[in-house]
């Protein structure tokens, strides 16, 4: 039983929600060092040296702002430094998390301008475009999309909005929230002109939450200056400032960075390139048993429903009418011991998630989706049995 | 040598800045646990006990939210949660920390009225209440006070703040930070009147950075009601709602919550009085080392020179003309593997700061006093032998 | 990638040998602690707590000696403590284990007679009472029995070994080896009338390995008064006189002991018969699984052939003649990250084992089976797919 | 408070026992890994490795046999490996360890001769040299001599002893006991001539207790090719041919070995000769402040009274007639949380032992002394004030 379980759970818990994902032990571990002077030679050394670190994985070589804050934070940073009362921003609402966003930039005071999708794909380009020509006097200021869109499992490509953004001439920012894609699917933020990359530390940097990212282009840094929005805590600028001799402005989250440090290393010696195809087969083996559990027409379907869209760190699962998703999460949970994701807002009860990123390998896989199968057969949900054998059967071939 | 230590330094470090202070093996230990699902059902337990035992640190019944962040961020939400562009606050000026609230006041679009000390003292509590008195119109609508003054060693006394207000008859919020003191000196959000207390998790409370709390009056939550800086991350009534059942609205800071859950514990088991207690015994012995050190004509002194107002959780130490403050501390931390604070704004390179809280015995205070005593000699500042001598015969009097 | 591990593996290795067994984070975490003094109040406390602990998992009101030594060291310690030069002891040779304690026997200078089987059963207990019965003289000091032989997945019928001496109304004593069994398997150490139980840490306990019992009845006690076998180390009498107040006569292994008192907490909380029925839950799963690849004339056959012998805590898998067993398990330990059990002795190659016990939940269960499963294919050994299947339509009835 | 103390004490606590000693952070983080398959080809890499690294701290290029086992058990197996029952072993009876080394030889059937000191001071060399130049026939076949007496803290001369041997022209075996010396005083296992070095991990290594170690010369492999004793978990021939492709017979202390091989390297990154300096440094400081105490005849006296044979490990501290020690050491646990040794043997109540060994700076030598002076104090036993002055002014010069 885990440290806060309240029933004695033989074995270890399976945590696949879509992030806070697994820790490794190694990154537990480097938290667990006593906490140093923030201020001391020491520290200066290991900040400036983590500092370009973590570079590598947003593929910039601009700076990176690490706040000691969960990753909602994060996204008001992006706005607050950028933006100014009344501005107008471009949001792509893909899903749960982007209405989120959305809300968060009214409470701003920003004027959102929705953009919808049916929650089963990522981000319209085609209508950014429209939206982006539409604008002629440029008042829109900024261009907001969720990378990987938690709530429904889908992708944006970010490749393709930003060459829509080009090709309407348009000097809208480019912000992106990469929270749960970072360090498990591909992102460029140099190549793709992205002005600010929005991330957290636990889905793909495997950490326990409570570090959030801005990697900032230097358009975003032109912006930062003119931006009327009120700041202090978020404020790019003393950090960037401090950052320069390896230290912050404020006392900085020591132990988590520690950690932070211990799971870069991690990714660089797998290698990031090998990090991403594992997260991709894992969810074309998790794609293939949910269809084989929906065939014969069970009705069990992936969210998402655009394959050029499917998200590598999670594979959100649809439920045919009538049946509880949330009942099912529990069974689950009670009889396996493994979490899974809740559906989020118009989605909760008919969907369900399952987690597959972060520090995770084949026969864990395998694991939580016998869980799921077992799950479906333990809650009386229709089901064609035999999904697990189909991601085997993919898993074995590609392993 | 400790993980980021840069010089292999047989032992344990002897970290004894004003904090972050030095994490109890159980903290870290109760740290490195997996982290758990946040929308689960042990969550919701976990977190509705969490909540309630937080309340008896600050001594009160009313709601304490806990922020993923650092204590920068829990000042920053005391005032966007409560105040409006343009408002006028009333600072005490103790000392750096002071003064750097009173810049993110400016930052936030509020105009701080300050109240200035010699930074040797706590608040001017019959200048606050002067300054109530002077305002007819009640234009201030709050009373910023630092309850310790990290960069000073000087505790104002919060109680008499409260009864000012009252002998002012006026309806300012009363906001304190507590950082540096919270569960080491003793503090009564409840019967002192205090609107809304400020806390972070790095100091008593014995925890790496990374939480934040605000204790929030019935009446600042009126205050929130009409409030008009804007907010999101900050904001306290999502935070209230959510905790009503344990949870929080964004993902919460999992590992650093286990933490605080068992120095809790510790604090509990040891006892609030007895904590409080022990903190004065060791920062009376630590002040008769540094007036030993400065007898004899040697001109070292203790910074905060108001009885009243001498600091439990730290004693900073000032140097006589000519002497480097960094110097010494540079020397003390090559030969003697210790960190020491050093001197803010003005007090640069004129004092530094021996930090004597959180989970801290008799004898890690002896070390720590014979190193700075070691230090004194070493670096050829003048100054009478005997300081360690003075504090043992005071702590064995007393222990 | 764990600690050791030379090449970057993403997730957590899957250590189903059987035994060192996962060591759950909480057994971890306890070892972690600061070593305390062994001579001090609080450490006599503790260990007179644990020491009246332990007996429960033996099902003894009778002393358990705890050694700071691993497994192979308690075997020594049960023959020399009761045993002299020359004795004659009847062991029952069924399996790798059994044979290697009848080497250690003749090293120690007794005279091991040695009960055949072909190693797919446990011991036979008819021939144990007709050599017994044939023993007219009592010149057989002990019998020898491994309760769970760890090479071949076959568990010995303590309990009919007891009937059987008592019907042959034999003195010798009854010596029996609980490695892999206790803490998994029911065992009855006073009701089956055991004189020595000799158990390691590393297996059903969940703890690393470095520590090994002995629970000695007051039967074995009278025989060590008159054992003249040397002996010093592992003399159960100083160990005996010291335990009574809590301590050890030389420095124990107090970090392991910290350990074990976590684990045998953790088998409290769930309850020692809920935990003996999950292992056969499991067990039963794994031998479905088995059956099935093995189905359909592909050859793949459970070691143990005895039904009433089978172990609950792990499973040895025969391959068909011209498979090696070796060559699989180097492939599912590359492609898959999971240890399994090579065969030992004669069955070198042509066996591997699957550990199923310990600290481990149906998912792990799935995972390891879909590893094993995966793995056959990509060796190229004929099997019936389909095994995890079965194994979960048992799990799932079931769990 | 710690994880097994009884009564909350803030603060770390006081291990200054002479071993176990406080274990480094790094090590008991590198402790906390997964256990690992000990059959595996990564625990091949790891162990031959490790088996290599060790030997640096013997200064040997022979083989170290380590045991999952404490240091008692490598005294027994230096013994069984090397000698046959009734075989003469001369043995220096400078203290309680050596004491028990006697009785254990005697337990083992061989035929011990004392040669004693007054437990004050080190090995008697012309008496080693006399006894085996009066030893014509070569019955003595081992000399044995602790390096360290721990009960009294006299560091015996082994190039004294082996120059002693061979100008008696002895060929008798050399075993030395280094338990509690191995890694923090010079040693040379190869250049001193020593056949058996035996050694523990709970002192100058850094390690929690439960494993030991044997550095075996070609003259004791030998010697163990004809040594008649019963051993079977000892032996060294079959450790030895395991060790040769880096795994063990039996099954290992994973975890420890894990520890080891963390402490090994930072052993080395300080660097041998300056722990041995460090070392030799803090027991001047701590004889200074004794010396001190005692002084005006208060008739405090360190219990070694030849400096050739001061410890640089520990300090005992004799207490003038009349005084308790073990009062005294219960007054320090109670008001000061440190743990001190107790006198053992004859020196019960009359002694107690200051460790200074293992993972330590100076300020927790000052910490552990003025723990000392101020229980001198609460315990009204006169000394002279100013003990922890004077070692500072030691430690100053000299740090």
């Amino acid at each position: 039983m885990a440290y806060y379980q309240s029933s004695p759970s033989a074995g270890r818990h399976f945590l696949q929600i879509p992030g806070p994902t697994n820790v490794p032990d190694r990154v537990l571990r480097a938290m667990d060092n006593p906490t140093m002077d923030h201020r001391g030679p020491d520290f200066g050394r290991f900040g400036g040296q983590l500092l370009e670190k973590v570079k590598q994985v947003f593929k910039t070589s601009g700076p990176v702002v690490i706040y000691p804050a969960s990753g909602t934070g994060a996204w008001e940073a992006a706005l607050v430094n950028t933006l100014s009362p009344g501005d107008r921003v471009l949001m792509c609402e893909t899903g749960w998390f982007a209405h989120l966003w959305q809300e968060m930039a009214e409470r701003l005071d920003l004027r959102p301008e929705l953009l919808r999708t049916d929650w089963r794909r990522g981000a319209d380009v085609p209508a950014i475009e429209a939206a982006l020509r539409a604008d002629r006097d440029h008042g829109i200021k900024a261009v907001c999309v969720v990378h990987n869109e938690t709530s429904t499992g889908a992708t944006s490509r970010i490749d393709e909005v930003r060459r829509a953004i080009d090709a309407a001439g348009h000097p809208a920012l480019l912000l992106v929230d990469t929270i749960s894609s970072l360090g498990s699917i591909d992102y460029r933020h140099d190549e793709w002109g992205v002005d600010v990359t929005i991330a957290g530390s636990q889905k793909g940097l495997m950490l326990p939450p409570g570090l959030s990212f801005n990697a900032v282009s230097a358009k975003a840094l032109r912006a930062a200056e003119t931006a009327k929005l009120t700041r202090s805590f978020w404020d790019w600028r003393p950090m960037i400032a401090s950052n320069a001799t390896g230290y912050f402005p404020y006392t900085p989250a020591t132990n988590l960075l520690y950690g932070l440090d211990a799971a870069l290393d991690m990714l660089a010696e797998e290698g990031l390139e090998n990090v991403f195809a594992r997260h991709d087969r894992f969810a074309e083996a998790a794609r293939r048993a949910v269809r084989h559990w929906g065939g014969a027409g069970a009705g069990i379907e992936i969210q998402c429903d655009d394959p050029r869209h499917f998200s590598s760190v999670l594979t959100a699962v649809r439920l045919p009418e009538g049946h509880s998703a949330n009942a099912l999460r529990g069974i689950i949970l009670e009889k396996f011991n493994m979490s899974l994701g809740n559906g989020l807002g118009r989605l909760n009860d008919r969907v369900f998630r399952i987690g597959h990123l972060g520090d995770f390998g084949p026969l864990s896989l395998v694991g939580a989706l016998g869980g799921v199968e077992m799950g479906l057969a333990a809650a009386g949900i229709p089901h064609q049995a035999g999904g697990v054998q189909a991601a085997m059967a993919y898993l074995n071939g590609n392993a």
